[in-house]
């Protein structure tokens, strides 16, 4: 599964007052590089959602703050589907910034998605559409 | 129209770098007190939404930020409703700190709520019961 | 003075219960744009406060809200200057969305900024460097 | 160790347009209870970041979202701390809901947060009076 990298700015909204970018904000960072991704896929949540009744829902997530992104920072959320099986995707996710020529990692996520019925909200397969985009990425 | 008190205490998630509450998410906390001052009369939101099928939306606001606040402040909402005319609901607010045992306004607001169906998202004139407790209050 | 346009996304994260975004929310889109028309006038926010101790922030803000921005929708942020007076920049800030080709105005806004130094967080006059570029710009 | 309890308001400005509370907002409702934990032991943050130079960070975050929180409902945060080891306080969260008389667990979080150095940002070890107060509670 290739990798898919989506830039982020670091905006006044995104820090607090330790100078740095507050913990939560970053899984806002996450979430925009997944809908990126399956917007690259030719996904659109709006319309899965209103044509396909499905949704989209993390059920876990699991965060590994190694470095603190700062004010206006540019950063990459670099993203990568683990192998999808039944209702759930599981994505490896992390937060890059250049230094010095190199990406350094700053943060790192694993996170749980599951496909909900929009209605009924229980868990639903991924339609076959996805599925087949999904691995031809692969 | 008696003014309404409500409590509000300054977390790292409503600050920004420069050291601060970032100037947004003092919009948050005009709109927790005007939630706050609903119930206080009786209404609650959701119900309102589920039951009247009446949702309502800020149509404009008008900020005036004098001092800022800081990480762990505890800061005094203050709410006060005009007059109502038709569909609208106009409030003043303002945001204020003790200091040396008086009251220091930080953030001044002029905000105007309208009322509008739920479905059709229409203005709806304000229901009698709401009314009838604002006039009461008076 | 010419204007400046930036595209905003909207997530999950800028959305409310209500279905559409957040009021409080596009506050943060005007001031991505701000910095972002700062930005390309060669003015990166945390050298001005590192190297020339200088502080931007909003000193009043009035937003009228016409049309609701909805999840997944792709937003312009439209910037004019109005011409600078002494400490503060005036500017004139809207929100549109592309609707059956032509742009609808969603939220308008006026926001006075003012130029602080960053050390005692008093008003200081805009430097040269930036009321230059400024002019050139117009 | 006993069980902190805190209660925190769903507001508009916590919820999405998938009509549940956003899931990165979690986050702020279990930091918002550690802040007041600590706050009840005697200890505000922001005397012990200017007097004692001390700041607390997030190192790592694991979170199961099991059931959605909706606008308006009343929460509770549960907080649970660890014994402690070295430089880092590991947090047992969970944020219930009143269902039927009994509490429902809808989020489960494992949290832990380094205890930094404000000024060189690195690790130190935690002070013997909060050390002392939080033996005494166990």
């Amino acid at each position: 599964m290739k990798a898919f990298s989506w830039p982020v700015r670091v905006y006044y909204e995104d820090t607090d007052s330790g100078g740095i970018v507050y913990h939560a904000n970053y899984l806002k960072f996450f979430e925009r590089a997944r809908t990126e991704w399956l917007r690259g896929l030719g996904f659109e949540q709006d319309h899965l959602r209103q044509e396909l009744r499905l949704l989209f829902v993390v059920r876990s997530i699991a965060v590994d703050y190694l470095r603190p992104a700062l004010f206006n920072d540019l950063l990459s959320v670099v993203t990568e589907l683990q192998p999808p099986r039944g209702a759930s995707l599981l994505f490896d996710q992390r937060i890059e910034k250049e230094s010095e020529g190199r990406p350094e990692i700053l943060v790192r996520a694993s996170v749980k998605v599951a496909c909900l019925d929009a209605g009924t909200l229980r868990p639903r397969a991924l339609p076959e559409a996805i599925k087949m985009e999904i691995s031809n990425v692969g």
